[in-house]
Order: structure tokens, then sequence, then C-alpha cells
């Protein structure tokens, strides 16, 4: 487990965040589905990290060890790959590592919900999910996922976001307006919650597979550069909205959005951060 | 099963296909190949359907209630996969989903091929593959397939296409002229077989992995959005080749044909399909 | 086994193998990760080879019979396609085909290291891999990797790269400078080990993941046309390299790098190779 977050994420911690990123270029382990693989491994290399995708249980738990971060996506799991999951989630939970859960179709396949509700004893530092997941994840509501790719409002999606800060720090519903909860600590030991809304991206990225997947990875490197899950969850999502920003401007379709959103995650900097960063934060 | 076609495709009803694909924009349970599977679920997003690469077999049959149609690819199958191709198709015939077989290599390799003709009891609404497959899968000839991008004149494949109506209600072979049969009932009940070319696309295309394993799973797509498994294919495939000839004009490769050709099935409408489908329709 | 080279490689003899590649196609069973399967695909029909992932036990042999040349890749192994792995190279062995390895993190974790020592028994043709991997497979040195996209100087691995000889044809350490060392023999029969030094390329290349891996299946496809390994890894040295240029030129960062990568392998031509290739050679 990380420690508890000294102060809410504001745009200049983003920023020696993604600073501490690109000066790391983070190690991140992930076990994830094949439709994500090769994406997510681009969009971490894009971003300035560096990705392997070591999940097999022989492996999985010693290369925990190695890496800076390790990340979770239940998207398309086997029987093999889950034992895998186990034991990456086991060593970075005894070694004190950052993981992150994303816990796709969680709320929708009750083999894969329960799979997703046993990895959470591991304490995640960050659960990552569209608005549907994290509900479904919470069991706070009936699921009415249509798809992988669909998603209630993000808004609705907080009441089980705060549920599931029991067992991580942060809880991120992604969607149009990124909705964040975590939880921050003060000097006296008091613990409250904070909800960070994330504006801007692009209506093109949702219509792009496992772009939540590597929004997941991208967290998951952060976490390994800035040790605090809260704030990785907030430079990982303005990363991600600056770049489909970037990559919309090029774009004539979906199609031509991937290359410039990746071209787009290499750019971001300092001051795109500064200037554009929509983050809006409020104790709860 | 789905019930036989009342008349063949004609433009008019691909229209109607690709307004109802993007009224419902289904959701496709793809059980696919490693290779194809992040370019098969943006193909499907592009064109305007969801799709979830669902295939282990504690969740496959579960899944395939869930969806709106089923696509099963057999590019690279492993035991814990066929297992959860078996379950999905049954669950999919019980319950009168619609679903695809998409036998590749099945003509060329031993095990495989028992494979596909073990699901062909479970009645594919459509069996789509390139011409060698069809000729494999169909047992009437030596396949003489090098690879699984390679594959005879379509022209070749006709007998073997209508053999396989004996499983299928539609059987394509696609190549550079589609040639796709298909059943059709008429008022007093009598079948009979038509023959489709569909002419058009890109000789680009045959040189993207996975291009025809996409194909396979747009028909699926349009299978959902119709309950018409002829009209489907015949949608999919004139989606497929406009979508095609875009991508050729925007290319300098067949690098920059890829996010072009998913630019292209985005802008694929009503308007394009009536100025430019390439259909020809024959009883046969 | 392939015979020992009678020479090694030129400018001249590398225009021949490109040549070869493109009026043969050879078909290249990839037994790879998860991560690559897709790029590995496109790279190798885009360069004029075909593709065949072919991986499961039931299979893998009989393929492998079918197949010019086999690609294995550590990259995630499972059980399951490490069985495929073994089968196949034991009948690449026994027919004479060649075959490459790419030993990914074999010097970093023990499991996938044992199975790397293991099929250097079956002796392949080619051994490929960054310098921390050709390194860690010939046991010389601590891989200091940090991931797998992580390299040391390949300038480095020149003498575990020797050492490796001992098992294979030609050992390749990529990186800005690519060194490769293949054995040739002389009219006496007395066998010289000579150096190859491959300079050129794009910075933007290692910012792209799975693009060594596309490499090791290049290098089999022009093994599988030229059945001379040395001359084999050269030609697809140079082949990424001119590509890798092209590209460069197009690109605004590493996403708009792949497309454009990929119509430059597409684009290369025997008067590029002729004017642009830098190649190098010593003997040792």
């Amino acid at each position: 487990m990380l420690p508890i977050a000294r102060q809410a994420p504001t745009v200049e911690t983003i920023i020696s965040a993604h600073a501490a990123l690109r000066a790391q270029g983070p190690l991140v382990q992930c076990l994830t589905n094949v439709v994500s693989a090769n994406f997510m491994a681009n969009v971490l290399l894009a971003a300035g990290a560096s990705p392997a995708m070591v999940d097999n249980p022989e492996e999985a738990a010693g290369f925990a060890s190695i890496a800076g971060a390790v990340l979770v996506n239940l998207g398309t799991p086997t029987t093999a790959q889950v034992d895998g999951m186990r034991l990456a989630v086991q060593a970075a939970y005894d070694i004190g590592k950052p993981w992150v859960l994303d816990p796709i179709g969680a709320g929708a396949l009750p083999w894969r919900g329960g799979v997703a509700a046993e990895l959470l004893a591991f304490r995640p530092t960050v659960i990552r999910g569209n608005a549907s997941e994290i509900i479904g994840l919470a069991g706070l509501g009936a699921s009415h996922a249509k798809g992988f790719d669909s998603s209630n409002d993000p808004a609705d999606a907080v009441d089980a976001a705060i549920s599931l800060l029991q067992h991580a720090s942060c809880v991120s519903a992604s969607g149009p307006i990124d909705h964040v909860v975590g939880k921050v600590q003060d000097d006296k030991g008091d613990i409250s919650h904070y909800l960070l809304r994330i504006a801007g991206g692009s209506a093109l990225l949702p219509r792009v597979t496992a772009s939540g997947c590597a929004l997941g990875a991208l967290v998951a490197a952060y976490a390994a550069a800035t040790q605090d899950g809260f704030c990785a969850v907030a430079a990982a999502h303005v990363h991600f909205a600056l770049a489909a920003e970037y990559a919309e401007r090029q774009a004539r379709g979906p199609g031509s959005f991937v290359p410039a959103f990746l071209d787009g995650l290499d750019l971001v900097d300092a001051r795109l951060i500064r200037a554009k960063a929509q983050v809006e934060g409020t104790r709860l």
C-alpha cells in the first residue's frame, strides 16, 4: 500500500508528475486483454514509460518485484492469466508496489466479477473503469452495460466510486467528463474525500478500442513515477485528454485519430498541461 | 436459426441494413485470433457496432445471450478457446442468435478442420472465408493455400459454397470479386439459391492482416442488426469495399491504408452506397 | 540446419535476397507474443512475405513442414505455447527448415531463460535480440535490462554474440548500430567469423512496441527466401533501417511513424538498398 496522498492533485502536481514520468521512464507490468496489448504498449512508450506484458503464472510474481507498477485488466481473462493476476497483485501488495485494477465487464459477467472481488483484498492503489464498470464492481446498481465500450454518465458513478474507496486510495470513472474520487490525509491524520472532475478529450477517443485500457496502464505508470495514486490518476487523465485534443485536430475519423493520439501523448509537456488542463476539485 | 431470407439482397436492402446497424450499434461477441483482435474491434467501432472479445469457457455461453451476434474465427485456436467456441455457438443455436463461422486454415490443418466440421452442426448463419478456405471446408478439393492470406479465385469456390448451404443460410468467398451464395424462400415456401458478385474494394486490403477476419465480424454485426444472414453478408462486403476505395485514395501504401480504411468505415453512408455499390445478383 | 554461408553478406547479396523475398513471398510460421502479433503480420505482408501465427501444440509441428521458416519469440510465453514452440523447432530441425529465436527477457526471467536454453539444442539458424537479451542469453554478464525495450549498446554484446555462434549460424544484437556476427566457410572448409555493423534507421523505431519482434520475423522470411541465415539477417536489418528512414521523414511522432514504416517496408527496392544501405563488414 502506498501512503495516502497529503493533498488533492492540482495542475502543478500534475506537471510535476509528468516530469517524474519522463525522467524515470517507469516499467509497467501489464496483465491485460489481447485486444489492448499492442495499443497499450504503444501508449506507454509514447507517453514516456516502458511496457512489459508478463502475465503467466510462472513469471508474474517475480516480475512484479522488477516492475515499477502493475496493471491488471480483466478484459479477456483466462484461468491461467487469472492465476498470474493473483500472484502479481499478491507480490505487489507484499512489497508495497502500486497496482491498478481495471475491472472490465466485472458487473456484467459473474465469473470475472468474482475474480475482481477477490483481487480487491490485495488493495489496489487505483481502480479505473468506465461508469458502468465502477457501478457494477461496487454492486450499487444493475449494470446496464450493453457492451464493454458502453458507459453510463460518470457523474452517476460517484457514489459507487466512493464506496470503493474502502479498497483503494483512488477510484476513477472515465467518460466525457472523468469523475475521480480520492482520499487525502491531513497533518493530523484525518482522512477526507475529494472529487476531481477532468474535462477535455475527444469524442473520438471512445471510438478507439482499448483506449480506456491504455489509460489504466498510464495510471500505473504515473503511480510508479509519483508513488501517489490520486495524483497518478489525475495526471494520466489530463495527459490523455490533451493528447486526444491534439489528435482530434489532426484526424479525419477514428482511424487516423489513433496515430495522431500516440503522437499527442509524446508531445504533451508542462507548457501544454498548464495552458489546457481542465481539472476541478471539490472536497466531499 | 434465423428464418431464410424472403428476397436476395439489393442496394436498397443494403442501405436499410446500414441504417439499422447505425441505429442499433449491435454488440458482437468475437471469439477470434490474437492477430485480429485489436483491428477487428476497431473495425466494428468505426463501422458503428460494438465489440466484446469474450472467449473463455467460463463466460462464452452466458455472453452469447447478451450479445446481438457471435463471430467464431479459427485463426489461432487453443484448446480452451475451442471449448469457449463450442459453448458460445451452442448457446447461439439454442436461443436463435445469428452467428458467423470464419474457418481460417480449416482446409489445410486437420485439427482445426475437425473443429470447424464439428461447429457446423450448430448451423452458422453465415460461413465467410477466402476461396481456398471455403473449398477446404467443403472438402471439395485439395487446398493449395500457401498461407492464411492466400486465396484461389472466389469464382472457383462457388460450387463449394453452394454445398455448404446445407449448413448455413449464406456462404461467402471473399476476394477481388466477392462471390456470395445464399438461400431465398418465396411465399410458397420454395427455396432457391442466388449468387451475388460484389466488386470494388482495393488491392491494398488483402495486404492488411486480419482484414478478412474483421469482415467476418462486420457480417456478424449486420446479422444482429438485420436478422437476415444473406443481406448481412452483402451489406458488410459493400461497406468494406467502399471504405477500401476511400482508403486507397488516401494511402501511400499498406500502412497508411489502415487508418484511412477505418476512417472510411465511419464515413460510408446511404448516399455513397447508392452511388458506388457494385452488386450483381443471379438466381442459380 | 542450413549450410554455413560461403561468403559474408554484401550490399549486392542483400539486393539479391530482397529480390528472392519479393519473388517467393515466403510463408513464415510465427510463434510470438500477443503484443507483436498484429504488427508482425503487417510487417511481413508489407515487406513481401506471408504470415501465419500457428502456435498451438496440436498444429505447430505439422505447420512447420508447410512454412518456409519458423520464428519463435519468447515475449509472452504460456505453457501451451512453449509446448508448441518445442514441437515446431523440433520439426524445423528435423527437416532442415530455417528458424529464428528471439529470446525476449531470457536473461531477466529464469523460467523463460530455461526455455530459451532448451530450444538452443535445436540449433536456431539465427538468434536475434537487443544487446541485453543477447548478453543475458549467453550468460556472459548480468542483464541490467530495465524493461523489454531497454538495451545495452550492441557493441557490448559482440562477445556474447560470438559465444552463441556455437548454437546458431548468425547472431544479431539490434540497436542504434546493429551488430551481427556470423560464420562463413571457405572452399577448404575452414570456418571464420565476421562482424557486420549496420547503421541507419530511426530513433523512433524503438519507440514502437514489437519493432524488434517484427524484425525477427522478417529475418525468418529472408532465411526462407535465401536459405542463408547470415545474409537473411543483413537483408532484414537493412530493409528495416531503410523503411525507418523513410518513415521518420513522414512522421510527426511515434504514432504516425507506424503506418509510414509499413509503407516504407513496401517501398524499399534494389535502387534504394544500393544507394542507402550502411553495411560494414570485418573479419574477426
